[in-house]
Protein backbone atom coordinates (compact mmCIF):
# COMPACT_ATOMS: atom_id res chain seq x y z
CA UNK A 1 0.00 0.00 0.00
CA UNK A 2 0.93 3.72 -0.80
CA UNK A 3 1.93 5.35 2.53
CA UNK A 4 2.30 8.70 1.40
CA UNK A 5 2.95 11.19 -0.93
CA UNK A 6 6.88 11.58 -1.54
CA UNK A 7 6.69 14.16 -4.37
CA UNK A 8 5.41 15.83 -7.10
CA UNK A 9 6.81 16.17 -10.06
CA UNK A 10 6.77 19.06 -12.07
CA UNK A 11 7.89 19.66 -16.01
CA UNK A 12 10.18 22.68 -16.55
CA UNK A 13 12.31 24.41 -19.90
CA UNK A 14 14.46 25.98 -17.53
CA UNK A 15 15.52 24.12 -14.11
CA UNK A 16 17.39 27.30 -12.72
CA UNK A 17 14.79 29.82 -13.72
CA UNK A 18 12.15 27.06 -12.04
CA UNK A 19 14.15 27.00 -8.69
CA UNK A 20 14.85 30.60 -8.28
CA UNK A 21 10.90 31.54 -8.91
CA UNK A 22 9.47 28.76 -6.95
CA UNK A 23 12.44 29.97 -4.36
CA UNK A 24 10.72 33.24 -4.19
CA UNK A 25 7.55 32.42 -4.26
CA UNK A 26 7.39 29.49 -1.61
CA UNK A 27 9.85 29.93 0.29
CA UNK A 28 11.03 26.43 -0.38
CA UNK A 29 14.63 24.99 0.21
CA UNK A 30 16.50 23.44 -2.24
CA UNK A 31 17.51 20.04 -1.38
CA UNK A 32 19.56 18.41 -4.25
CA UNK A 33 20.15 18.70 -7.96
CA UNK A 34 21.24 15.75 -9.55
CA UNK A 35 21.05 14.64 -13.30
CA UNK A 36 19.28 11.19 -13.54
CA UNK A 37 20.31 10.47 -17.32
CA UNK A 38 18.27 7.18 -17.61
CA UNK A 39 15.22 9.37 -17.07
CA UNK A 40 16.57 11.94 -19.47
CA UNK A 41 16.55 15.04 -16.81
CA UNK A 42 18.16 17.13 -14.74
CA UNK A 43 16.34 17.53 -11.19
CA UNK A 44 15.90 19.73 -8.45
CA UNK A 45 14.24 18.35 -5.33
CA UNK A 46 12.47 21.07 -2.82
CA UNK A 47 11.03 21.01 0.45
CA UNK A 48 8.74 22.92 2.21
CA UNK A 49 8.39 22.66 6.02
CA UNK A 50 6.94 19.98 6.34
CA UNK A 51 5.52 16.51 3.81
CA UNK A 52 5.85 16.02 0.53
CA UNK A 53 8.45 18.16 -2.05
CA UNK A 54 8.33 19.31 -5.36
CA UNK A 55 10.71 17.87 -8.03
CA UNK A 56 11.31 20.47 -10.92
CA UNK A 57 12.47 18.36 -13.76
CA UNK A 58 14.69 19.24 -16.82
CA UNK A 59 14.66 17.61 -19.54
CA UNK A 60 17.95 17.33 -21.23
CA UNK A 61 18.26 17.54 -25.05
CA UNK A 62 17.17 14.67 -27.50
CA UNK A 63 15.53 12.48 -24.19
CA UNK A 64 12.03 11.38 -24.40
CA UNK A 65 11.12 14.03 -22.02
CA UNK A 66 12.49 16.56 -23.98
CA UNK A 67 9.34 15.33 -26.37
CA UNK A 68 6.92 15.24 -23.52
CA UNK A 69 8.00 18.94 -23.17
CA UNK A 70 7.64 19.86 -26.37
CA UNK A 71 4.12 18.32 -26.68
CA UNK A 72 2.40 18.97 -23.73
CA UNK A 73 4.56 22.31 -22.35
CA UNK A 74 5.75 23.04 -18.53
CA UNK A 75 3.24 21.81 -15.66
CA UNK A 76 2.36 18.99 -13.26
CA UNK A 77 3.99 15.83 -14.64
CA UNK A 78 3.68 13.41 -12.57
CA UNK A 79 3.13 11.99 -8.28
CA UNK A 80 5.61 9.84 -6.43
CA UNK A 81 3.76 7.60 -3.61
CA UNK A 82 6.26 5.46 -1.09
CA UNK A 83 5.53 2.49 -0.73
CA UNK A 84 7.67 -0.09 1.71
CA UNK A 85 8.43 -2.74 -0.90
CA UNK A 86 7.97 -1.92 -4.70
CA UNK A 87 8.42 -5.20 -5.89
CA UNK A 88 5.51 -6.56 -3.66
CA UNK A 89 3.31 -3.60 -5.22
CA UNK A 90 4.21 -4.06 -8.62
CA UNK A 91 3.09 -7.76 -8.25
CA UNK A 92 0.05 -6.71 -6.63
CA UNK A 93 -1.12 -3.72 -9.51
CA UNK A 94 -0.01 -6.02 -12.27
CA UNK A 95 -3.16 -7.34 -12.25
CA UNK A 96 -5.07 -3.99 -11.97
CA UNK A 97 -3.16 -1.84 -13.74
CA UNK A 98 -0.81 -1.13 -16.93
CA UNK A 99 2.74 -0.50 -15.42
CA UNK A 100 5.36 0.72 -17.18
CA UNK A 101 8.05 -0.23 -15.18
CA UNK A 102 7.69 -4.19 -14.73
CA UNK A 103 10.30 -3.74 -12.73
CA UNK A 104 11.98 -1.16 -10.09
CA UNK A 105 14.98 0.81 -11.52
CA UNK A 106 17.22 3.47 -9.73
CA UNK A 107 15.69 6.94 -8.87
CA UNK A 108 17.03 10.27 -7.32
CA UNK A 109 15.68 8.81 -4.10
CA UNK A 110 15.49 4.94 -4.25
CA UNK A 111 13.97 2.53 -6.65
CA UNK A 112 11.15 3.08 -8.31
CA UNK A 113 8.33 2.07 -11.07
CA UNK A 114 6.01 4.22 -12.77
CA UNK A 115 2.48 3.66 -13.64
CA UNK A 116 0.70 4.05 -16.93
CA UNK A 117 -1.56 6.79 -16.71
CA UNK A 118 -4.02 5.70 -18.83
CA UNK A 119 -5.18 2.97 -15.81
CA UNK A 120 -5.00 5.52 -13.01
CA UNK A 121 -7.37 8.35 -14.88
CA UNK A 122 -4.90 10.28 -16.59
CA UNK A 123 -2.12 10.53 -13.77
CA UNK A 124 1.49 9.47 -14.02
CA UNK A 125 2.15 7.53 -10.56
CA UNK A 126 5.92 6.49 -9.36
CA UNK A 127 6.14 4.30 -6.70
CA UNK A 128 9.05 5.05 -5.09
CA UNK A 129 10.79 2.53 -2.16
CA UNK A 130 13.58 4.31 -0.12
CA UNK A 131 17.27 2.79 0.04
CA UNK B 1 5.23 31.36 3.57
CA UNK B 2 4.16 27.92 2.25
CA UNK B 3 3.67 24.88 4.95
CA UNK B 4 2.88 22.16 3.16
CA UNK B 5 1.54 20.85 0.25
CA UNK B 6 -1.91 19.78 1.81
CA UNK B 7 -3.41 18.26 -1.42
CA UNK B 8 -3.21 17.12 -5.15
CA UNK B 9 -6.49 17.71 -7.01
CA UNK B 10 -7.07 15.59 -10.13
CA UNK B 11 -10.02 15.49 -12.81
CA UNK B 12 -11.69 12.73 -13.51
CA UNK B 13 -14.72 11.86 -15.48
CA UNK B 14 -16.44 10.08 -13.01
CA UNK B 15 -16.17 10.07 -8.91
CA UNK B 16 -17.46 6.87 -8.13
CA UNK B 17 -15.75 5.17 -10.61
CA UNK B 18 -12.14 6.86 -9.50
CA UNK B 19 -12.36 6.60 -5.81
CA UNK B 20 -13.01 2.76 -6.27
CA UNK B 21 -10.03 2.99 -8.33
CA UNK B 22 -8.01 4.73 -6.28
CA UNK B 23 -8.93 2.75 -3.07
CA UNK B 24 -8.23 -0.83 -5.01
CA UNK B 25 -4.84 0.70 -5.90
CA UNK B 26 -3.88 2.83 -2.92
CA UNK B 27 -5.17 1.96 -0.29
CA UNK B 28 -6.73 5.22 0.81
CA UNK B 29 -9.47 6.28 2.72
CA UNK B 30 -12.28 8.68 1.47
CA UNK B 31 -12.47 10.60 4.12
CA UNK B 32 -15.49 13.56 2.65
CA UNK B 33 -17.41 13.85 -0.39
CA UNK B 34 -19.00 16.99 -1.24
CA UNK B 35 -20.16 19.46 -3.68
CA UNK B 36 -18.35 22.82 -3.86
CA UNK B 37 -20.56 24.65 -6.47
CA UNK B 38 -18.65 27.78 -6.42
CA UNK B 39 -15.92 25.69 -8.13
CA UNK B 40 -17.75 23.25 -9.67
CA UNK B 41 -17.10 20.29 -8.93
CA UNK B 42 -17.87 17.09 -7.07
CA UNK B 43 -14.84 16.46 -4.50
CA UNK B 44 -13.96 13.41 -2.81
CA UNK B 45 -10.71 13.82 -0.55
CA UNK B 46 -8.48 10.81 -0.31
CA UNK B 47 -6.14 9.88 2.56
CA UNK B 48 -2.78 8.38 2.44
CA UNK B 49 -1.64 7.09 5.87
CA UNK B 50 -0.08 10.42 6.21
CA UNK B 51 0.80 13.77 4.23
CA UNK B 52 -0.69 15.16 1.29
CA UNK B 53 -3.86 13.86 0.54
CA UNK B 54 -5.45 13.46 -3.21
CA UNK B 55 -8.72 15.29 -3.85
CA UNK B 56 -11.06 13.58 -7.00
CA UNK B 57 -12.59 16.25 -8.66
CA UNK B 58 -15.79 15.55 -11.31
CA UNK B 59 -17.04 18.84 -12.93
CA UNK B 60 -20.50 19.59 -12.67
CA UNK B 61 -22.56 19.66 -15.54
CA UNK B 62 -21.91 23.22 -17.92
CA UNK B 63 -19.41 24.26 -15.55
CA UNK B 64 -16.35 25.54 -16.41
CA UNK B 65 -14.41 22.62 -15.07
CA UNK B 66 -16.65 20.61 -17.25
CA UNK B 67 -15.29 22.52 -20.35
CA UNK B 68 -11.33 22.17 -19.02
CA UNK B 69 -11.89 18.55 -18.43
CA UNK B 70 -13.29 17.90 -22.16
CA UNK B 71 -10.25 19.91 -23.22
CA UNK B 72 -7.45 18.65 -21.50
CA UNK B 73 -9.14 15.44 -20.32
CA UNK B 74 -8.27 13.52 -17.32
CA UNK B 75 -5.51 14.61 -14.84
CA UNK B 76 -3.31 16.36 -12.83
CA UNK B 77 -5.25 19.68 -11.97
CA UNK B 78 -3.87 21.49 -9.27
CA UNK B 79 -1.59 21.18 -6.05
CA UNK B 80 -2.59 23.17 -2.98
CA UNK B 81 0.02 24.78 -0.41
CA UNK B 82 -1.48 24.94 2.98
CA UNK B 83 -0.77 28.81 4.36
CA UNK B 84 -0.65 30.21 8.04
CA UNK B 85 -2.43 34.19 6.07
CA UNK B 86 -3.44 33.62 2.83
CA UNK B 87 -4.68 37.17 2.20
CA UNK B 88 -0.92 38.11 3.96
CA UNK B 89 0.85 35.45 0.56
CA UNK B 90 -1.69 37.03 -1.65
CA UNK B 91 -0.50 40.53 -1.04
CA UNK B 92 3.24 39.45 -0.91
CA UNK B 93 2.82 37.52 -3.87
CA UNK B 94 0.78 40.03 -6.09
CA UNK B 95 3.95 41.47 -6.84
CA UNK B 96 5.31 37.95 -8.60
CA UNK B 97 2.67 36.58 -9.82
CA UNK B 98 -0.55 36.84 -11.64
CA UNK B 99 -3.39 35.92 -9.16
CA UNK B 100 -6.39 34.23 -10.20
CA UNK B 101 -8.12 35.15 -6.58
CA UNK B 102 -7.27 38.54 -5.77
CA UNK B 103 -9.51 37.50 -2.19
CA UNK B 104 -9.68 34.30 -0.75
CA UNK B 105 -12.84 32.45 -1.24
CA UNK B 106 -14.11 29.18 0.59
CA UNK B 107 -13.03 26.18 -0.54
CA UNK B 108 -13.35 22.58 1.11
CA UNK B 109 -10.99 23.09 3.92
CA UNK B 110 -10.62 26.47 4.24
CA UNK B 111 -10.27 29.77 2.77
CA UNK B 112 -8.63 29.63 -0.67
CA UNK B 113 -7.32 31.39 -3.90
CA UNK B 114 -5.76 30.48 -7.00
CA UNK B 115 -2.83 31.97 -8.68
CA UNK B 116 -2.51 31.93 -12.35
CA UNK B 117 -0.35 28.55 -13.85
CA UNK B 118 1.16 30.77 -16.56
CA UNK B 119 2.82 32.34 -13.32
CA UNK B 120 3.96 29.14 -11.69
CA UNK B 121 5.49 27.02 -14.56
CA UNK B 122 2.44 25.48 -15.85
CA UNK B 123 1.04 24.69 -12.40
CA UNK B 124 -1.84 25.75 -10.99
CA UNK B 125 -1.48 26.80 -7.36
CA UNK B 126 -4.26 26.92 -4.63
CA UNK B 127 -2.70 28.45 -1.61
CA UNK B 128 -5.16 27.04 1.54
CA UNK B 129 -5.37 28.38 4.99
CA UNK B 130 -7.60 25.98 7.13
CA UNK B 131 -10.32 27.62 9.44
Amino acid sequence: MAKRVDHIGILVSNLDEAIKLYEDCFDVQVEKVETISEQGVKAAILSLAQGAKLELLEPLPGSNMAGVLEKRGEGLHHITLEVDDVDKELSRLSRRVELIDKKPRHGLEGMVAFIHPKSLRGVLVELCQKI
